[in-house]
């Protein structure tokens, strides 16, 4: 990718944080404007060394940017994006970084104030934990990052992404975005859903007791409980498809413990293990 | 703990390997035996230096211990225990490594041959991968171990364990039997259910977009299907207790996520969050 003048990165969390480290340790961006509201996250943000300068004036940060990317929670990206694009200069190309697509591509998929253009991406990256201060130059590196274009989008805005993306040293695909939020229900929101579960069920007592499997399986369960309110209710429909399948898969296991069936356990348990290990570590 | 003459280990794979190799890094036995069916993992402990010595006789292997580790999968651990007490030395310590326990202490809290006495463990540590080419001297630095002693169990037996598992790395705790199965049924047997049935139910096709969320979600599911067959059937009511649990609590979630009850959802994932948060890393 040819090195940018300016990058503007509305919510310089840990996504916003990543990409700003990321473009300055590459040398990809002459300036990374950070925008947001609360002081205490742009100051962080500055010392990790994810921006160069921070805002908390979206108009002003937005003015001279070549490429904008809104990193907010997805129930505020669209209010976002609209108001990126009556700030920005005329035809910037904006994109955002959430988990689920559809709602937001289907408000998005319009023309603009000032001409300004929206494609969605989704960095398969992150963490349960939140704040630039865990913000990592290389988050997205050997990561999946989707972009999901309309019929509308201009094959050149998709192009620049795909090499912005890549430049961060990611993998690039493109989806619609109902195949997306389709596979992020499995893939993403039914294993946050599944983790939060066990967390809340398993009795505060034996908490002592937990080893690795525990610490593993759960992990996903210190996620922001607001962040994923949000994705799940965004996601609703394919999200509960995934868990009706996820809890009859549960309920099968159970069965065959229960009846003693250790033939069925077995094929379960085999089953999993070569889908399991398909994977990768 | 005082250096033992000679530790012999009946089964090498990741646990045993891992005790034999901590056992020699730390110089706290002369001689290691492992002592197994197959060459090839006998080998395999030699090479990556769990054992000073290997057999594939029983007999032969435990003569001159004085104290026996049987680490065998659970459905062998009664049996291998009775024919180690036979060929022992008069008055011997046995112990195991097995994940569950109430059934294996149940036949084992009785005089075994010769003088030979057979208390518990469970150290709390393992892998999806199996083997001693994965065995790790520090697989029990930091990690707790169960030790569950019956009323007929020695005292001096139990510190002697006690100071073993110690020296070993791990933090020793004390419960009955029943109490460790109702626990791990929670802790570990749970966590490795869930993994089990998110690999299972993931399309296959969607797998390519895994991140390190279904990844650490689904790592268990990785382990051994032959061992865990015999796990969860030996701890059948308590794995089935908890299974129980948790499906109704997966069935709360999709309830909220397709009422679009985003303050019921929210409570739950706060809920876990705060269970999740005093598990650590």
């Amino acid at each position: 990718m040819d090195s940018l003048d300016c990058v503007a990165i509305v919510g310089v969390g840990l996504i916003g944080g990543s990409v700003g480290l990321a473009l300055r340790q590459r040398g990809l961006a002459e300036t990374v404007v950070g925008i947001g509201r609360r002081q205490s996250t742009l100051r962080a943000a500055r010392r990790v060394g994810a921006v160069t300068r921070t805002t908390q004036d979206l108009a002003a940060g937005v003015a001279r940017a070549d490429l904008v990317l809104v990193c907010v929670p997805i129930g505020s990206i669209v209010e976002q994006v609209r108001r990126v694009a009556e700030h920005a200069r005329p035809g910037t190309l904006i994109t955002d970084a959430g988990s689920t697509k559809a709602e937001i591509v289907r408000a998005l998929d319009r023309p603009l104030a000032r001409g300004c253009r929206f494609v969605g991406s989704h960095p398969l990256a992150g963490s349960e934990k939140a704040g630039p201060q865990h913000a990592r130059a290389d988050l997205f590196q050997g990561r999946l990052v989707v972009l999901t274009p309309t019929r509308r989008s201009r094959p050149g805005d998709v192009e620049r992404l795909e090499r912005f993306w890549s430049a961060l040293g990611a993998e690039v695909v493109r989806m619609t975005a109902a195949e997306h939020d389709r596979a992020v229900a499995w893939t993403s929101h039914l294993p946050h859903a599944a983790a939060v579960a066990l967390a809340a069920v398993v009795p505060g007592r034996y908490l002592p007791l937990a080893g690795t499997g525990l610490e593993d399986t759960s992990r996903l369960a210190g996620g922001s409980p607001e962040l994923w309110t949000q994705i799940f209710a965004a996601n609703r429909r394919h999200v509960a498809a995934a868990l009706r399948r996820f809890e009859r898969q549960i309920q099968a296991l159970r069965a065959a413990v229960e009846q003693e069936n250790s033939s069925r356990l077995k094929r379960i348990l085999s089953r999993a293990k070569t889908k399991r290990d398909a994977v990768g570590s």
